[in-house]
């Protein structure tokens, strides 16, 4: 079944995703939405315990039905892997092995610059009760284990393809990775300050009015204490206006202004 | 219920993981397991739909006991987050909002660097169907999105929590740790959510007083407005109460008061 489709599509949609004997239908479903979440169309099946296709695991796919109806079953995990050029075994812990073993974002800049220089990669994911043979680990070309907490390390394969394909879009820089935190969209600009000091001007004017300021000789501290809270408040242009017109609103209240 | 038992289990635990209103069991049992996996154990829940305990959230665990038996359920999200003084809120995508927004990695190095310093945080997490409502987001100080293909979307709250779990544990490596920025001093600890939540009940409650929400049907949009404004800022303990004085001190002429 190898091929240049088959090869194409393996660089379209990233590594390879390649479940060994998945047991249950629903484990499939949600590492199909795991992949679609993180924009991974290459779904492998190694004699899925209940058959192909699976209801259960279109329903637990979410309306992943692109990456269901896209993966591809095969008898053994070497013809599973025969097109790809670069293979990783997800293991719970490092086995006594030679091989290298990576976390999940090494492995991802890994699989990334294999596959942007033309080369198919993928991934094996072991059955849900005891993971993979050491024979199956064999193929791989490296290990990857995640950073658990080792008194509680038992990942379900579903997150554990969460969190390779989140590492992958992570490791692609441009469309979903991660942006340096966003802070006011463009219609919410920090007030300048000259707004801002109208703003602290008025509410010191009306908690004048209103005998804030008591006794006098503490009124220069009192205004201090209250002008710097609302100064590292960091208030954009639009919540500016909005307090000065609490503010207004409490004058009119006060001028006797009735509605 | 806020005291010291309960300061230092936020501590040690990480970040409180908050669930509103999630239905279904097994998802607080993988919820449980994701936060087990990546060290996290201080989990609450608000309203559970099924109650509590759930011998479904139990199963699903797969022997994250130590998180289930430790979960705390609360009436409402505010009682839930009151000693919080540092609230993340997870939503799908960027909402027309002002509050910042970042990605999972940018808010654990500042949830890391608040815990650090002794300062209890944690993080919302909606409902299965619809989220968080926005006056829940309001809650909050900053919202999380997830990097994830914007094609396909959806994270279940199990995922959602795996991947903030998981990024915890990343910030704790020796980089983040090392740039953790300076806060304001001990005297200026930021305030927590129950002492916050006073004070904007205490202004809404003047402002409605003063007939300020006007025509009525805006009154919802904005309280709302004004208190993600006031969320926002990010008053600390000493300028609550100080606020707080100013709504006392402008009731107090309200009603007559003469000094």
């Amino acid at each position: 079944m190898a091929g240049t489709d088959r090869t194409l599509e393996s660089l379209a949609g990233g590594p390879a995703i390649v479940l060994v004997e998945p047991q249950l239908g629903e484990n499939i479903g949600m590492v199909a939405r795991a992949m679609a979440n993180f924009g991974l169309t290459d779904l492998r099946l190694v004699a899925p315990r209940d058959g192909w296709p699976n209801e259960k695991a279109r329903a637990a796919a979410s309306r992943a039905d692109h990456v269901i109806d896209g993966a591809r079953v095969f008898e053994t995990v070497r013809e599973a892997v025969a097109d790809l050029t670069w293979l990783l075994a997800t293991t719970a812990r490092p086995r006594d092995s030679l091989k290298p073993v990576r976390g999940p974002k090494s492995a991802s800049a890994e699989l990334r610059a294999r596959i942007a220089a033309g080369r198919p990669a993928g991934i094996l994911f072991g059955r849900e009760r005891f993971g993979l043979s050491n024979e199956e680990v064999g193929l791989a070309d490296e290990i990857v284990t995640f950073p658990v907490n080792p008194a509680f390390a038992s990942l379900n394969i579903a997150q554990a393809v969460l969190l390779m394909s989140y590492e992958w879009m992570q490791s692609g820089g441009e469309d979903g990775a991660e942006e340096a935190p966003r802070f006011a969209p463009p219609e919410a600009e920090p007030a300048d300050k000259g707004d801002l000091h109208r703003f602290l001007d008025h509410t010191e004017a009306l908690l004048d009015r209103l005998g804030y300021f008591r006794p006098p000789e503490r009124k220069v501290a009192l205004s201090e204490k209250l002008r710097t809270t609302l100064t590292k408040a960091n208030f954009n242009r639009m919540e500016v206006h909005a307090l000065h017109g609490v503010l207004r609103h409490v004058e009119f209240k006060l001028d006797g202004g009735q509605e």
